[in-house]
């Protein structure tokens, strides 16, 4: 709060005024730029499930009102006085998170997701000035440059948008535990993350298997990369891939039955959660013990491996495929998420807020 | 089966007749040497608490006889034809399994205890001639070279023999995991296995912190070479000691709440567990998600790796602390080791048997 620091520009979003209520026009004010901030009108905001979730009141209290939206894409209109990253006009993103501590032993490694004092999420946070973050369904925003990501000419706007959380969220576990050429790779659940993760695994050499409930994605999922695709309602995918895969990546939120798809691990692999289930998991132990196994948690990516992210999937083609909205539409658009009625990604055209 | 084997040596042990009956003398046989073959006069032989577990026919149907034992330690007697790395003589080991397929990719990694045909376990197990497999209480024992390892002679044999199961079994996940200079380690219980972590870790470099339910062991623990001590029972634990650990090894059985111990890794930390409770844990992914961490399992350990630990142990002189019993007083041992009332394992003089 200390020096030039005002709140001052009042902005058009789409929010909502309390858990499950619909979405309404809102205005929101967005800071004055402090000399490390970035302005950035937003043209694409993707949906995200957790979104819903927030909007729903299921992760805590919705504000009056919240808006959500972290995953978002646009130009840079106006800079700070010390900010060098980056200049009017430059294509940018931002993702999760907008602020951090910067000192801890996490933010010195880059792993800002997971910074020791918590990091500064993207909206139903609150920011350093001690005013709440609103998120992306809006049509400016104001972040710390340390914050903003480069987006690629390569890559389209509307489709890099989903890529900041969706996209991070499913390369930063398999970048961290090496997956490679040779790794035997399951993707668990072909939603929002699950078909992006298809599109990474692939593209960095892994042999991809899809397991999805069901057999209905199977050809875009063979499209998108996977060499194989198996539904999980079939009990005999659980012995006929049983110690096959290096890693799993689970993008599911429902609570599975973890035992058995820890059973599809070979000695030393992994299993990856990146969706949370409110209820916890019954898990043996001897699901582990047998083969030297590892069940872990990832929690979307920092930001330095947000734009290796960004630069791999441009130099790599990777897009997400996805259905641009009215900011009309986004009540629809969340039924239809929750229907699993989407592919595979709904991203708000902000010219319509 | 084929050519030169039978079974034709008679052999004194003692073993248990049904589930939960008392110990009581018994003849078993071991086979004539096979060309591979090492005859072992045993001289002593650990209790572990799966010796218990098995015995008491909470593992599977006890067979009559059941002789339990797999933390042998003693001198070769005789070699088969083809033997070439043990002589009449040499000071020799037997852990928990005794062959395995040696084809299999786990095998060939030399990590035969994850055998995918499974391992032969040293007793209540079936051997390659379609023969139960019956274990250390016993005077002999015939096993293939390639499951034999030297003890050194550093080592006395009586102080060796546990570390064939607790030593190995803490060992492999402390080395696999990279333990060394700097790592911050926790150790949950301080048992037989335990507190020959705390003295492994404390070799390998590591800063050790004992776990326990109570203080009762903290002097033991310290004199290990542990640098702190916990009481589990005492909740202010959990809150002052969050986000502590490079590695958690968990070597109690029971039911631990996983979440409140899982809290205690620091970033891209892992918690192993080395005993497997008969119950599913009640994982919360959310225990995972926010610093990365990692929940594995880890079995025993491979031959080579065994020897490794033997050779580790004698350079840096551990020796697990244990308790020398008569043949005559296996039941009583077993009371005691489930009422906690042994300091740190029972090891039974063959010579009584």
């Amino acid at each position: 709060m200390d020096g030039g620091f005002f709140v001052s520009q009042t902005v058009k979003a789409r929010g909502v005024r309390g858990a499950k209520e619909s979405f309404e026009k809102v205005e929101i004010t967005r800071r004055d730029l402090d000399e490390y901030d970035v302005q950035i009108e937003i043209k694409y905001a993707g949906i995200c499930h957790s979104d819903i979730h927030t909007a729903h009141g299921e992760w805590g209290e919705v504000t009056d009102p919240l808006v959500p939206g972290h995953e978002i894409a646009g130009y840079v209109t106006d800079i700070g006085s010390k900010v060098s990253a980056y200049k009017v006009g430059d294509r940018v993103g931002v993702g999760c998170m907008v602020d951090s501590c910067g000192k801890c032993s996490s933010c010195e490694k880059g792993e800002e997701q997971y910074c020791l004092e918590g990091n500064v999420p993207t909206y139903a946070g609150v920011d350093k000035y001690g005013e709440p973050t609103q998120g992306g369904y809006s049509t400016h925003i104001v972040v710390t440059e340390g914050f903003v990501v480069r987006i690629p000419d390569e890559l389209p706007l509307d489709k890099a948008a989903p890529l900041l959380c969706a996209g991070i969220t499913t390369f930063s576990p398999l970048n961290h535990w090496d997956i490679g050429k040779g790794s035997k790779v399951a993707v668990v659940g072909m939603g929002g993350l699950g078909h992006v993760a298809v599109k990474i695994a692939n593209a960095m050499g892994a042999e991809v298997t899809v397991l999805s409930r069901t057999l209905a994605k199977e050809e875009d999922g063979l499209k998108f990369g996977a060499k194989h695709y198996y539904a999980t309602e079939d009990e005999e995918t659980f012995e006929k891939l049983a110690g096959s895969f290096d890693f799993i990546l689970n993008t599911v939120s429902a609570k599975l039955d973890i035992n058995k798809f820890l059973g599809l691990l070979a000695l030393d692999g992994t299993l990856v959660n990146v969706g949370a289930p409110a209820e916890p998991l019954d898990l043996h132990v001897f699901s582990l013990i047998p083969q030297r196994r590892s069940f872990a948690g990832s929690l979307i990516g920092g930001i330095r491996e947000t734009q290796e992210m960004l630069d791999f999937c441009a130099k790599h083609g990777i897009e997400p495929e996805i259905e641009v909205i009215s900011a009309d539409d986004i009540d629809e658009a969340y039924d239809r998420v929750l229907d699993s009625d989407v592919k595979y990604r709904f991203v708000i055209d902000t010219a319509t807020i």
